[in-house]
């Protein structure tokens, strides 16, 4: 499904003078990172393959290539995200060869439903294909948005689990281009305005109104769930693009000040499992906003996300969606491989 | 069940002029990590729990501390490995309460089939007993032997899950002293000689040879389910006293020049569902012995140690365990907490 450039990819290992490179891969691309394996390896390279799985570009293994005695680390499947990085990097973006103006062709009706002006956003797999998305939808009298985003992304337009800083521009809906409900459900908690997710593959489209509606209904019951909790740990993680340490204090002395204890905890893939020998009623985690919304059922304890902490400390009113933001973004990324020092 | 020396972890901390400690624990220490933190608090520190479930000195958190901007590691319940660390670390190592000679006294007959001449062993745990053992057993008419070990254990007489090198001396059995099936089955595998395990909890006395031998065919089984493999993972661990690189790469290489595929892994925490979407034939865990030994009926394909990678070539006959060895070691540690930089 996804096509890795082993040339371009050799050609910058060259340049950087890399001769041990270790890669790391999504659960989707085991595959494509043994063939790549294979080939560098034909090509003079020694290679490791990274056995951790990856869900982001916000855990690149840049650290443990350095440990292994690597001059290089291949990141596959996400674009680069802002971060200073120990050995020299290729992001290796994956772009889905499906087509994905027959999807929203099939869904016109359906899509004039958000409005006139839309917001279009889709996952870094769909990017490249935006302008024919947004090509098609002007010829069909849409006002087309793509908001530039922050520097978290790499492209206008693209939305990671934790980001929707491109989706948030002056539109009635979103349109959301891409496969599963992670992205496009994270899409309407944010933006909380009408949100339709067309999938490429299987041209279905989904409203994600109810879903984000039942969400946010159980978020509110963790909210109350964790009412009188006495001690709060507080959860940041060691992943490089996840570790929010100035936000988890700030969180822990929120608490404090609010009469509740709260000590900070700091941990690489945040499970309740490992946590279950400590002794708190509650959790707030600081890392990754998706583990809260989307792990909360496997916690045998109440677990938040900060702004959750501010609603029940009377601190907020409204229900938002955590996210972590960046910066503004200079230039956009190359719509291809890119090289990091 | 474990005292933790708050007063003198915090002179330790003092000294080092430690502002910020991440304080580590294994699953059964979370309480006392708990109590200490606050202690430490109390005392004017910043303090970080890691939230990692933590299985032995091999995997230290002084690369997170560092991370988190912590100038000092309290690693709870074990005792210092020869590793090199990345910030100044406390090594507490948590010796048990309980008295180890009346179970002893209640198994002398069991301990006599052993013969006459035995090797004493134990845990971290109960090493502070070992010599009230000693002289129990010597006044009983028995020869005790308690091997000095190399330089990966701390003690003499201390075994580890990996390491059991304290138990191979000139003895005719090896009487284990602690509870659980663990370590004294390591004992066995390794030492192949009678093992008794007298559990000074329980006041239980288990001989480990019926185990020993069902978990030796177990191991045969696996390594002729391995027998036709053409494509061998071999996986290290990015855990700082597991990362036995230079062996993983012999082993990579004799697969190779014995036709066949072998492709170096590396990885934090290894389990086989991360490693689920590659398409290799079999696994070599070249990391912590017990993986393979204790885990491989998670993995869904054969897992094999280095030893038995030599067997399944034809280079070896006699199954032999795989531990972890050290060097010739120096001094013992203190029998109590240890400071290292």
């Amino acid at each position: 499904m996804h096509e890795v450039p082993h040339g371009e990819i050799l050609k910058e290992l060259k340049k950087l003078g890399a001769e041990c490179v270790l890669i790391q891969s999504p659960e989707g691309l085991r595959r494509e990172a043994e063939g790549l394996a294979g080939f560098l390896e034909e090509n003079g390279l020694t290679v490791i393959l990274h056995g951790d799985i990856n869900y982001g570009a916000c855990d690149p293994a840049d650290g443990e290539a350095k440990m292994l005695g690597c001059d290089a680390l291949i990141h596959l499947g996400h674009s680069y995200m802002r971060l200073s990085l120990e050995v020299p990097t290729i992001f290796v973006p994956a772009f889905a060869k499906v087509d994905v103006v027959p999807a929203l062709e099939r869904n016109l009706e359906e899509i004039r439903k958000l409005g006139k002006r839309i917001a279009l956003v889709t996952t870094a797999q769909h990017v490249h294909r935006l302008e024919e998305a947004r090509e098609f939808l002007e010829r069909n009298g849409f006002e087309v948005l793509i908001g530039k985003g922050d520097s978290r992304v790499s492209w206008p337009g693209q939305v990671l689990g934790c980001n929707f800083s491109s989706a948030k521009v002056e539109a009635d809906g979103v349109l959301f281009i891409g496969a599963g409900y992670f992205h496009p459900l994270g899409v309407a908690l944010a933006v909380k305005k009408p949100t339709l997710a067309v999938n490429p593959y299987s041209g279905d489209a989904l409203w994600m109104g109810a879903e984000a509606e039942r969400l946010i209904r159980k978020r509110w019951a963790q909210i109350v769930k964790a009412m009188d909790a006495k001690s709060f740990g507080v959860v940041v993680s060691t992943k490089k693009g996840q570790l929010r340490l100035a936000e988890a204090r700030k969180i822990v002395s929120l608490l404090r000040e609010h009469g509740r204890e709260a000590r900070l905890i700091a941990m690489d893939h945040i499970s309740y499992s490992a946590l279950e020998g400590f002794d708190f009623d509650a959790y707030v985690v600081v890392a990754c906003p998706r583990v809260p919304i989307d792990d909360y059922e496997n916690w045998r304890k109440p677990v938040l996300t900060p702004p959750e902490v501010e609603i029940l400390l009377g601190l907020r009113e409204d229900y938002e969606f955590d996210e972590i933001k960046g910066a503004e973004r200079g230039e956009d990324e190359p719509l291809g491989i890119s090289v990091k020092h």
